[in-house]
C-alpha cells in the first residue's frame, strides 16, 4: 500500500513535502532569462529542486492548477516533472483536488493513475459523496492511494466545512465518512489508503479531527506562509508520525532575494533541511 | 455579461446543453478504425457533432475528465474543441469541477479563461468556501461566468449534501451562500454571472433550491439517462426559462447501434432536436 510506503518515507527523512506550487514569480533571473517556453523553464526549475532534495524528504506535491494556468506547454511541463521525480524512485502527490460523478470520476482515475500524468496519490473533494471517491477503489490495490479534503487550510474554509450538523462542524461529518471509506483499505502500518487533508491553520480542530480518524495519514497544508508552526505539528504526531508537512513558496521560493543564479537549489534545499528541523526539534 | 447571452441562446433556441463528454466507445466505426491518435479521433467526432448542431442548440459542455484520462493528447483535443465550438460563436461550459485556495484558483482562472483553454463558463466546487471562488471574479465583468455545485445528480449526493444544517439541508445553505455571492453579478436578463449546477434528478429539491436564488441561472444535469423528464423542466421553467438542460451520452451516443459510418451526425443532431421538443412541449 503507498500509504505504507509514505509513511515509511516520513519516518527516516522527516515528514516534509514539497509542494511544486512552480510560478514564474520564483525563477531566478538565469532561468527567467532563456529562450524557452515558460512550461520549459517550470520543468528546469522542477529539475533542479528535485535534483536537490529527492534523496533526504518525504514526498512531492505538485499543484496541477499551476500548470494548467500555462495550457498545453504546462500540461507538459506537469508531466515531465511527476514522471522525473518519479523516476528518482520518490512518492508524488498530484493534487488536483478532481471531485465528480462516478463515470467522471473514473475518467479522472484512468487520467492520474495511468499514461502521461501517472501519479502516487491525487487529492480529491468528495462534496458529491462516495460515490465521487469509490471508482478510485480499485487502484488502491495497485499501490496508488487518495487525500481527501477534510478541512482545508484557507480563511473562508469556515463557510461550508464549520456549519453545525447536529452538534458537529460539518468537517467532522466529512471527516467521519472519510475515515469509514477508508477502513477497506489500511496497509501493515494501520494508516489507510485514503488520507484526508487538514490544513494546520486550525491545531485545535486538527486534534478533533484526529480522534475521529485514527487510521487516516494526513496532508498538512497551511506550515509556514499560513501561519503553522512546528510546535503545532508535534501536538499531532505526539503517538507517531501520521501525516507529510507541506510547504510550497517557503522552499520552492527560498532563494529570491538571495540568488537569481544556478544555485537557488542551495537554498531551496537548505529551506526544506530547516523545515524538517523546525519539525523534529519538537517530536 | 455571458449570462444573459446563454439566457438569450436557450429562449431563442430552446435550453438544449449538449455535453461532449466524449469516449472512445461512442466513437463511431469508421473513426474507431482510422490511424490516428484516439484524442485526434475524440477531435474529428467533435468537430462533426459541432458542425451538425452547433445553430440551434443553447451551448456546449465539455467534461474534461474525458480528455485528462488520455494524457496530453486528449489535453490537445480538449484545446481544440472548445476553440471549435468558440470558433462557430457558440458558448461553451467547460466543466472542470475545479475548487481550489485563493492562489489556486487564480491559476485556474488563468488556465480557464485566457489562453489554450479559454472558455466561457466553468464549474466551480465551492467547499472550500467563497476564497475558493472570489479570484475568479474579475472575469465575471469580462464575459466569463461560473457555475458553482450546488445539489448534483449522482446517487451518493446525499451522503454530505443533504446532512442537516440547523433545519435545512447543506445543499440550501449552500444555494444561499451562491445566490448571495451571485448578486454583484446580475446583469440585464436578471440573472447572475454566477449560476449554479442543480440536477434533475430530485425534482421537489429543486423547486426549493429555485426558490432561494431567484437570480440564479442553472446548468442542470440529470435529463435522460440519468431519469429527469421534459415534464420534471416544465414544472422549474414554470416563470421562464431559467437554466440549460445537459445530456450527454443521450446525444453524443445517439447513433450506436444504429450507424457505424460518417452519417453518426443525423442521429446526434435528432437526438439534440428531439431532446428539444420534449422540453419545449411541456412548456
Amino acid at each position: 500500500m503507498i500509504m505504507d510506503k509514505l509513511f515509511e518515507q516520513a519516518e527516516k527523512y522527516g515528514p516534509v513535502c514539497v509542494g511544486l506550487d512552480t510560478q514564474e514569480a520564483f525563477l531566478p533571473g538565469y532561468l527567467q532569462k532563456k529562450d524557452w517556453s515558460l512550461g520549459e523553464k517550470f520543468f528546469a526549475f522542477n529539475q533542479k529542486i528535485i535534483d536537490a532534495t529527492y534523496d533526504h524528504i518525504a514526498c512531492y506535491k505538485i499543484q496541477i492548477a499551476c500548470y494548467e494556468a500555462l495550457g498545453l506547454d504546462g500540461m507538459k511541463a506537469f508531466q515531465k516533472t511527476v514522471r522525473y521525480a518519479r523516476g528518482k524512485g520518490q512518492i508524488v502527490i498530484s493534487d488536483v483536488k478532481r471531485g465528480d460523478i462516478s463515470s467522471t470520476a473514473k475518467q479522472y482515475a484512468q487520467g492520474h493513475f495511468t499514461g502521461d500524468f501517472e501519479t502516487d496519490l491525487i487529492t480529491v473533494n468528495a462534496y458529491m459523496g462516495e460515490d465521487a471517491v469509490s471508482p478510485y477503489y480499485p487502484y488502491l490495490e495497485k499501490e496508488k492511494g487518495l487525500f481527501l479534503l477534510v478541512k482545508t487550510s484557507n480563511p473562508s474554509s469556515v463557510d461550508l466545512q464549520d456549519l453545525d450538523v447536529g452538534g458537529a462542524p460539518l468537517y467532522i461529518k466529512m471527516a467521519q465518512a472519510v475515515s469509514r471509506w477508508g477502513e477497506a483499505f489500511v496497509g501493515t502500518s494501520g494508516f489507510s489508503a485514503i488520507g484526508a487533508v487538514v490544513g494546520l491553520t486550525y491545531p485545535a480542530e486538527f486534534l478533533k479531527i484526529k480522534e475521529v480518524m485514527p487510521r487516516t495519514f494526513f496532508l498538512i497544508p497551511g506550515y509556514g506562509a499560513q501561519g503553522g508552526t512546528g510546535k503545532d505539528i508535534a501536538e499531532i504526531f505526539k503517538d507517531r508520525i501520521c501525516g507529510v508537512v507541506n510547504s510550497s513558496r517557503g522552499i520552492i521560493g527560498a532563494h529570491r532575494g538571495k540568488t537569481d543564479g544556478e544555485d537557488f537549489d542551495v537554498y531551496v534545499n537548505q529551506a526544506a533541511i530547516d523545515m524538517r528541523e523546525d519539525i523534529l526539534k519538537w517530536l
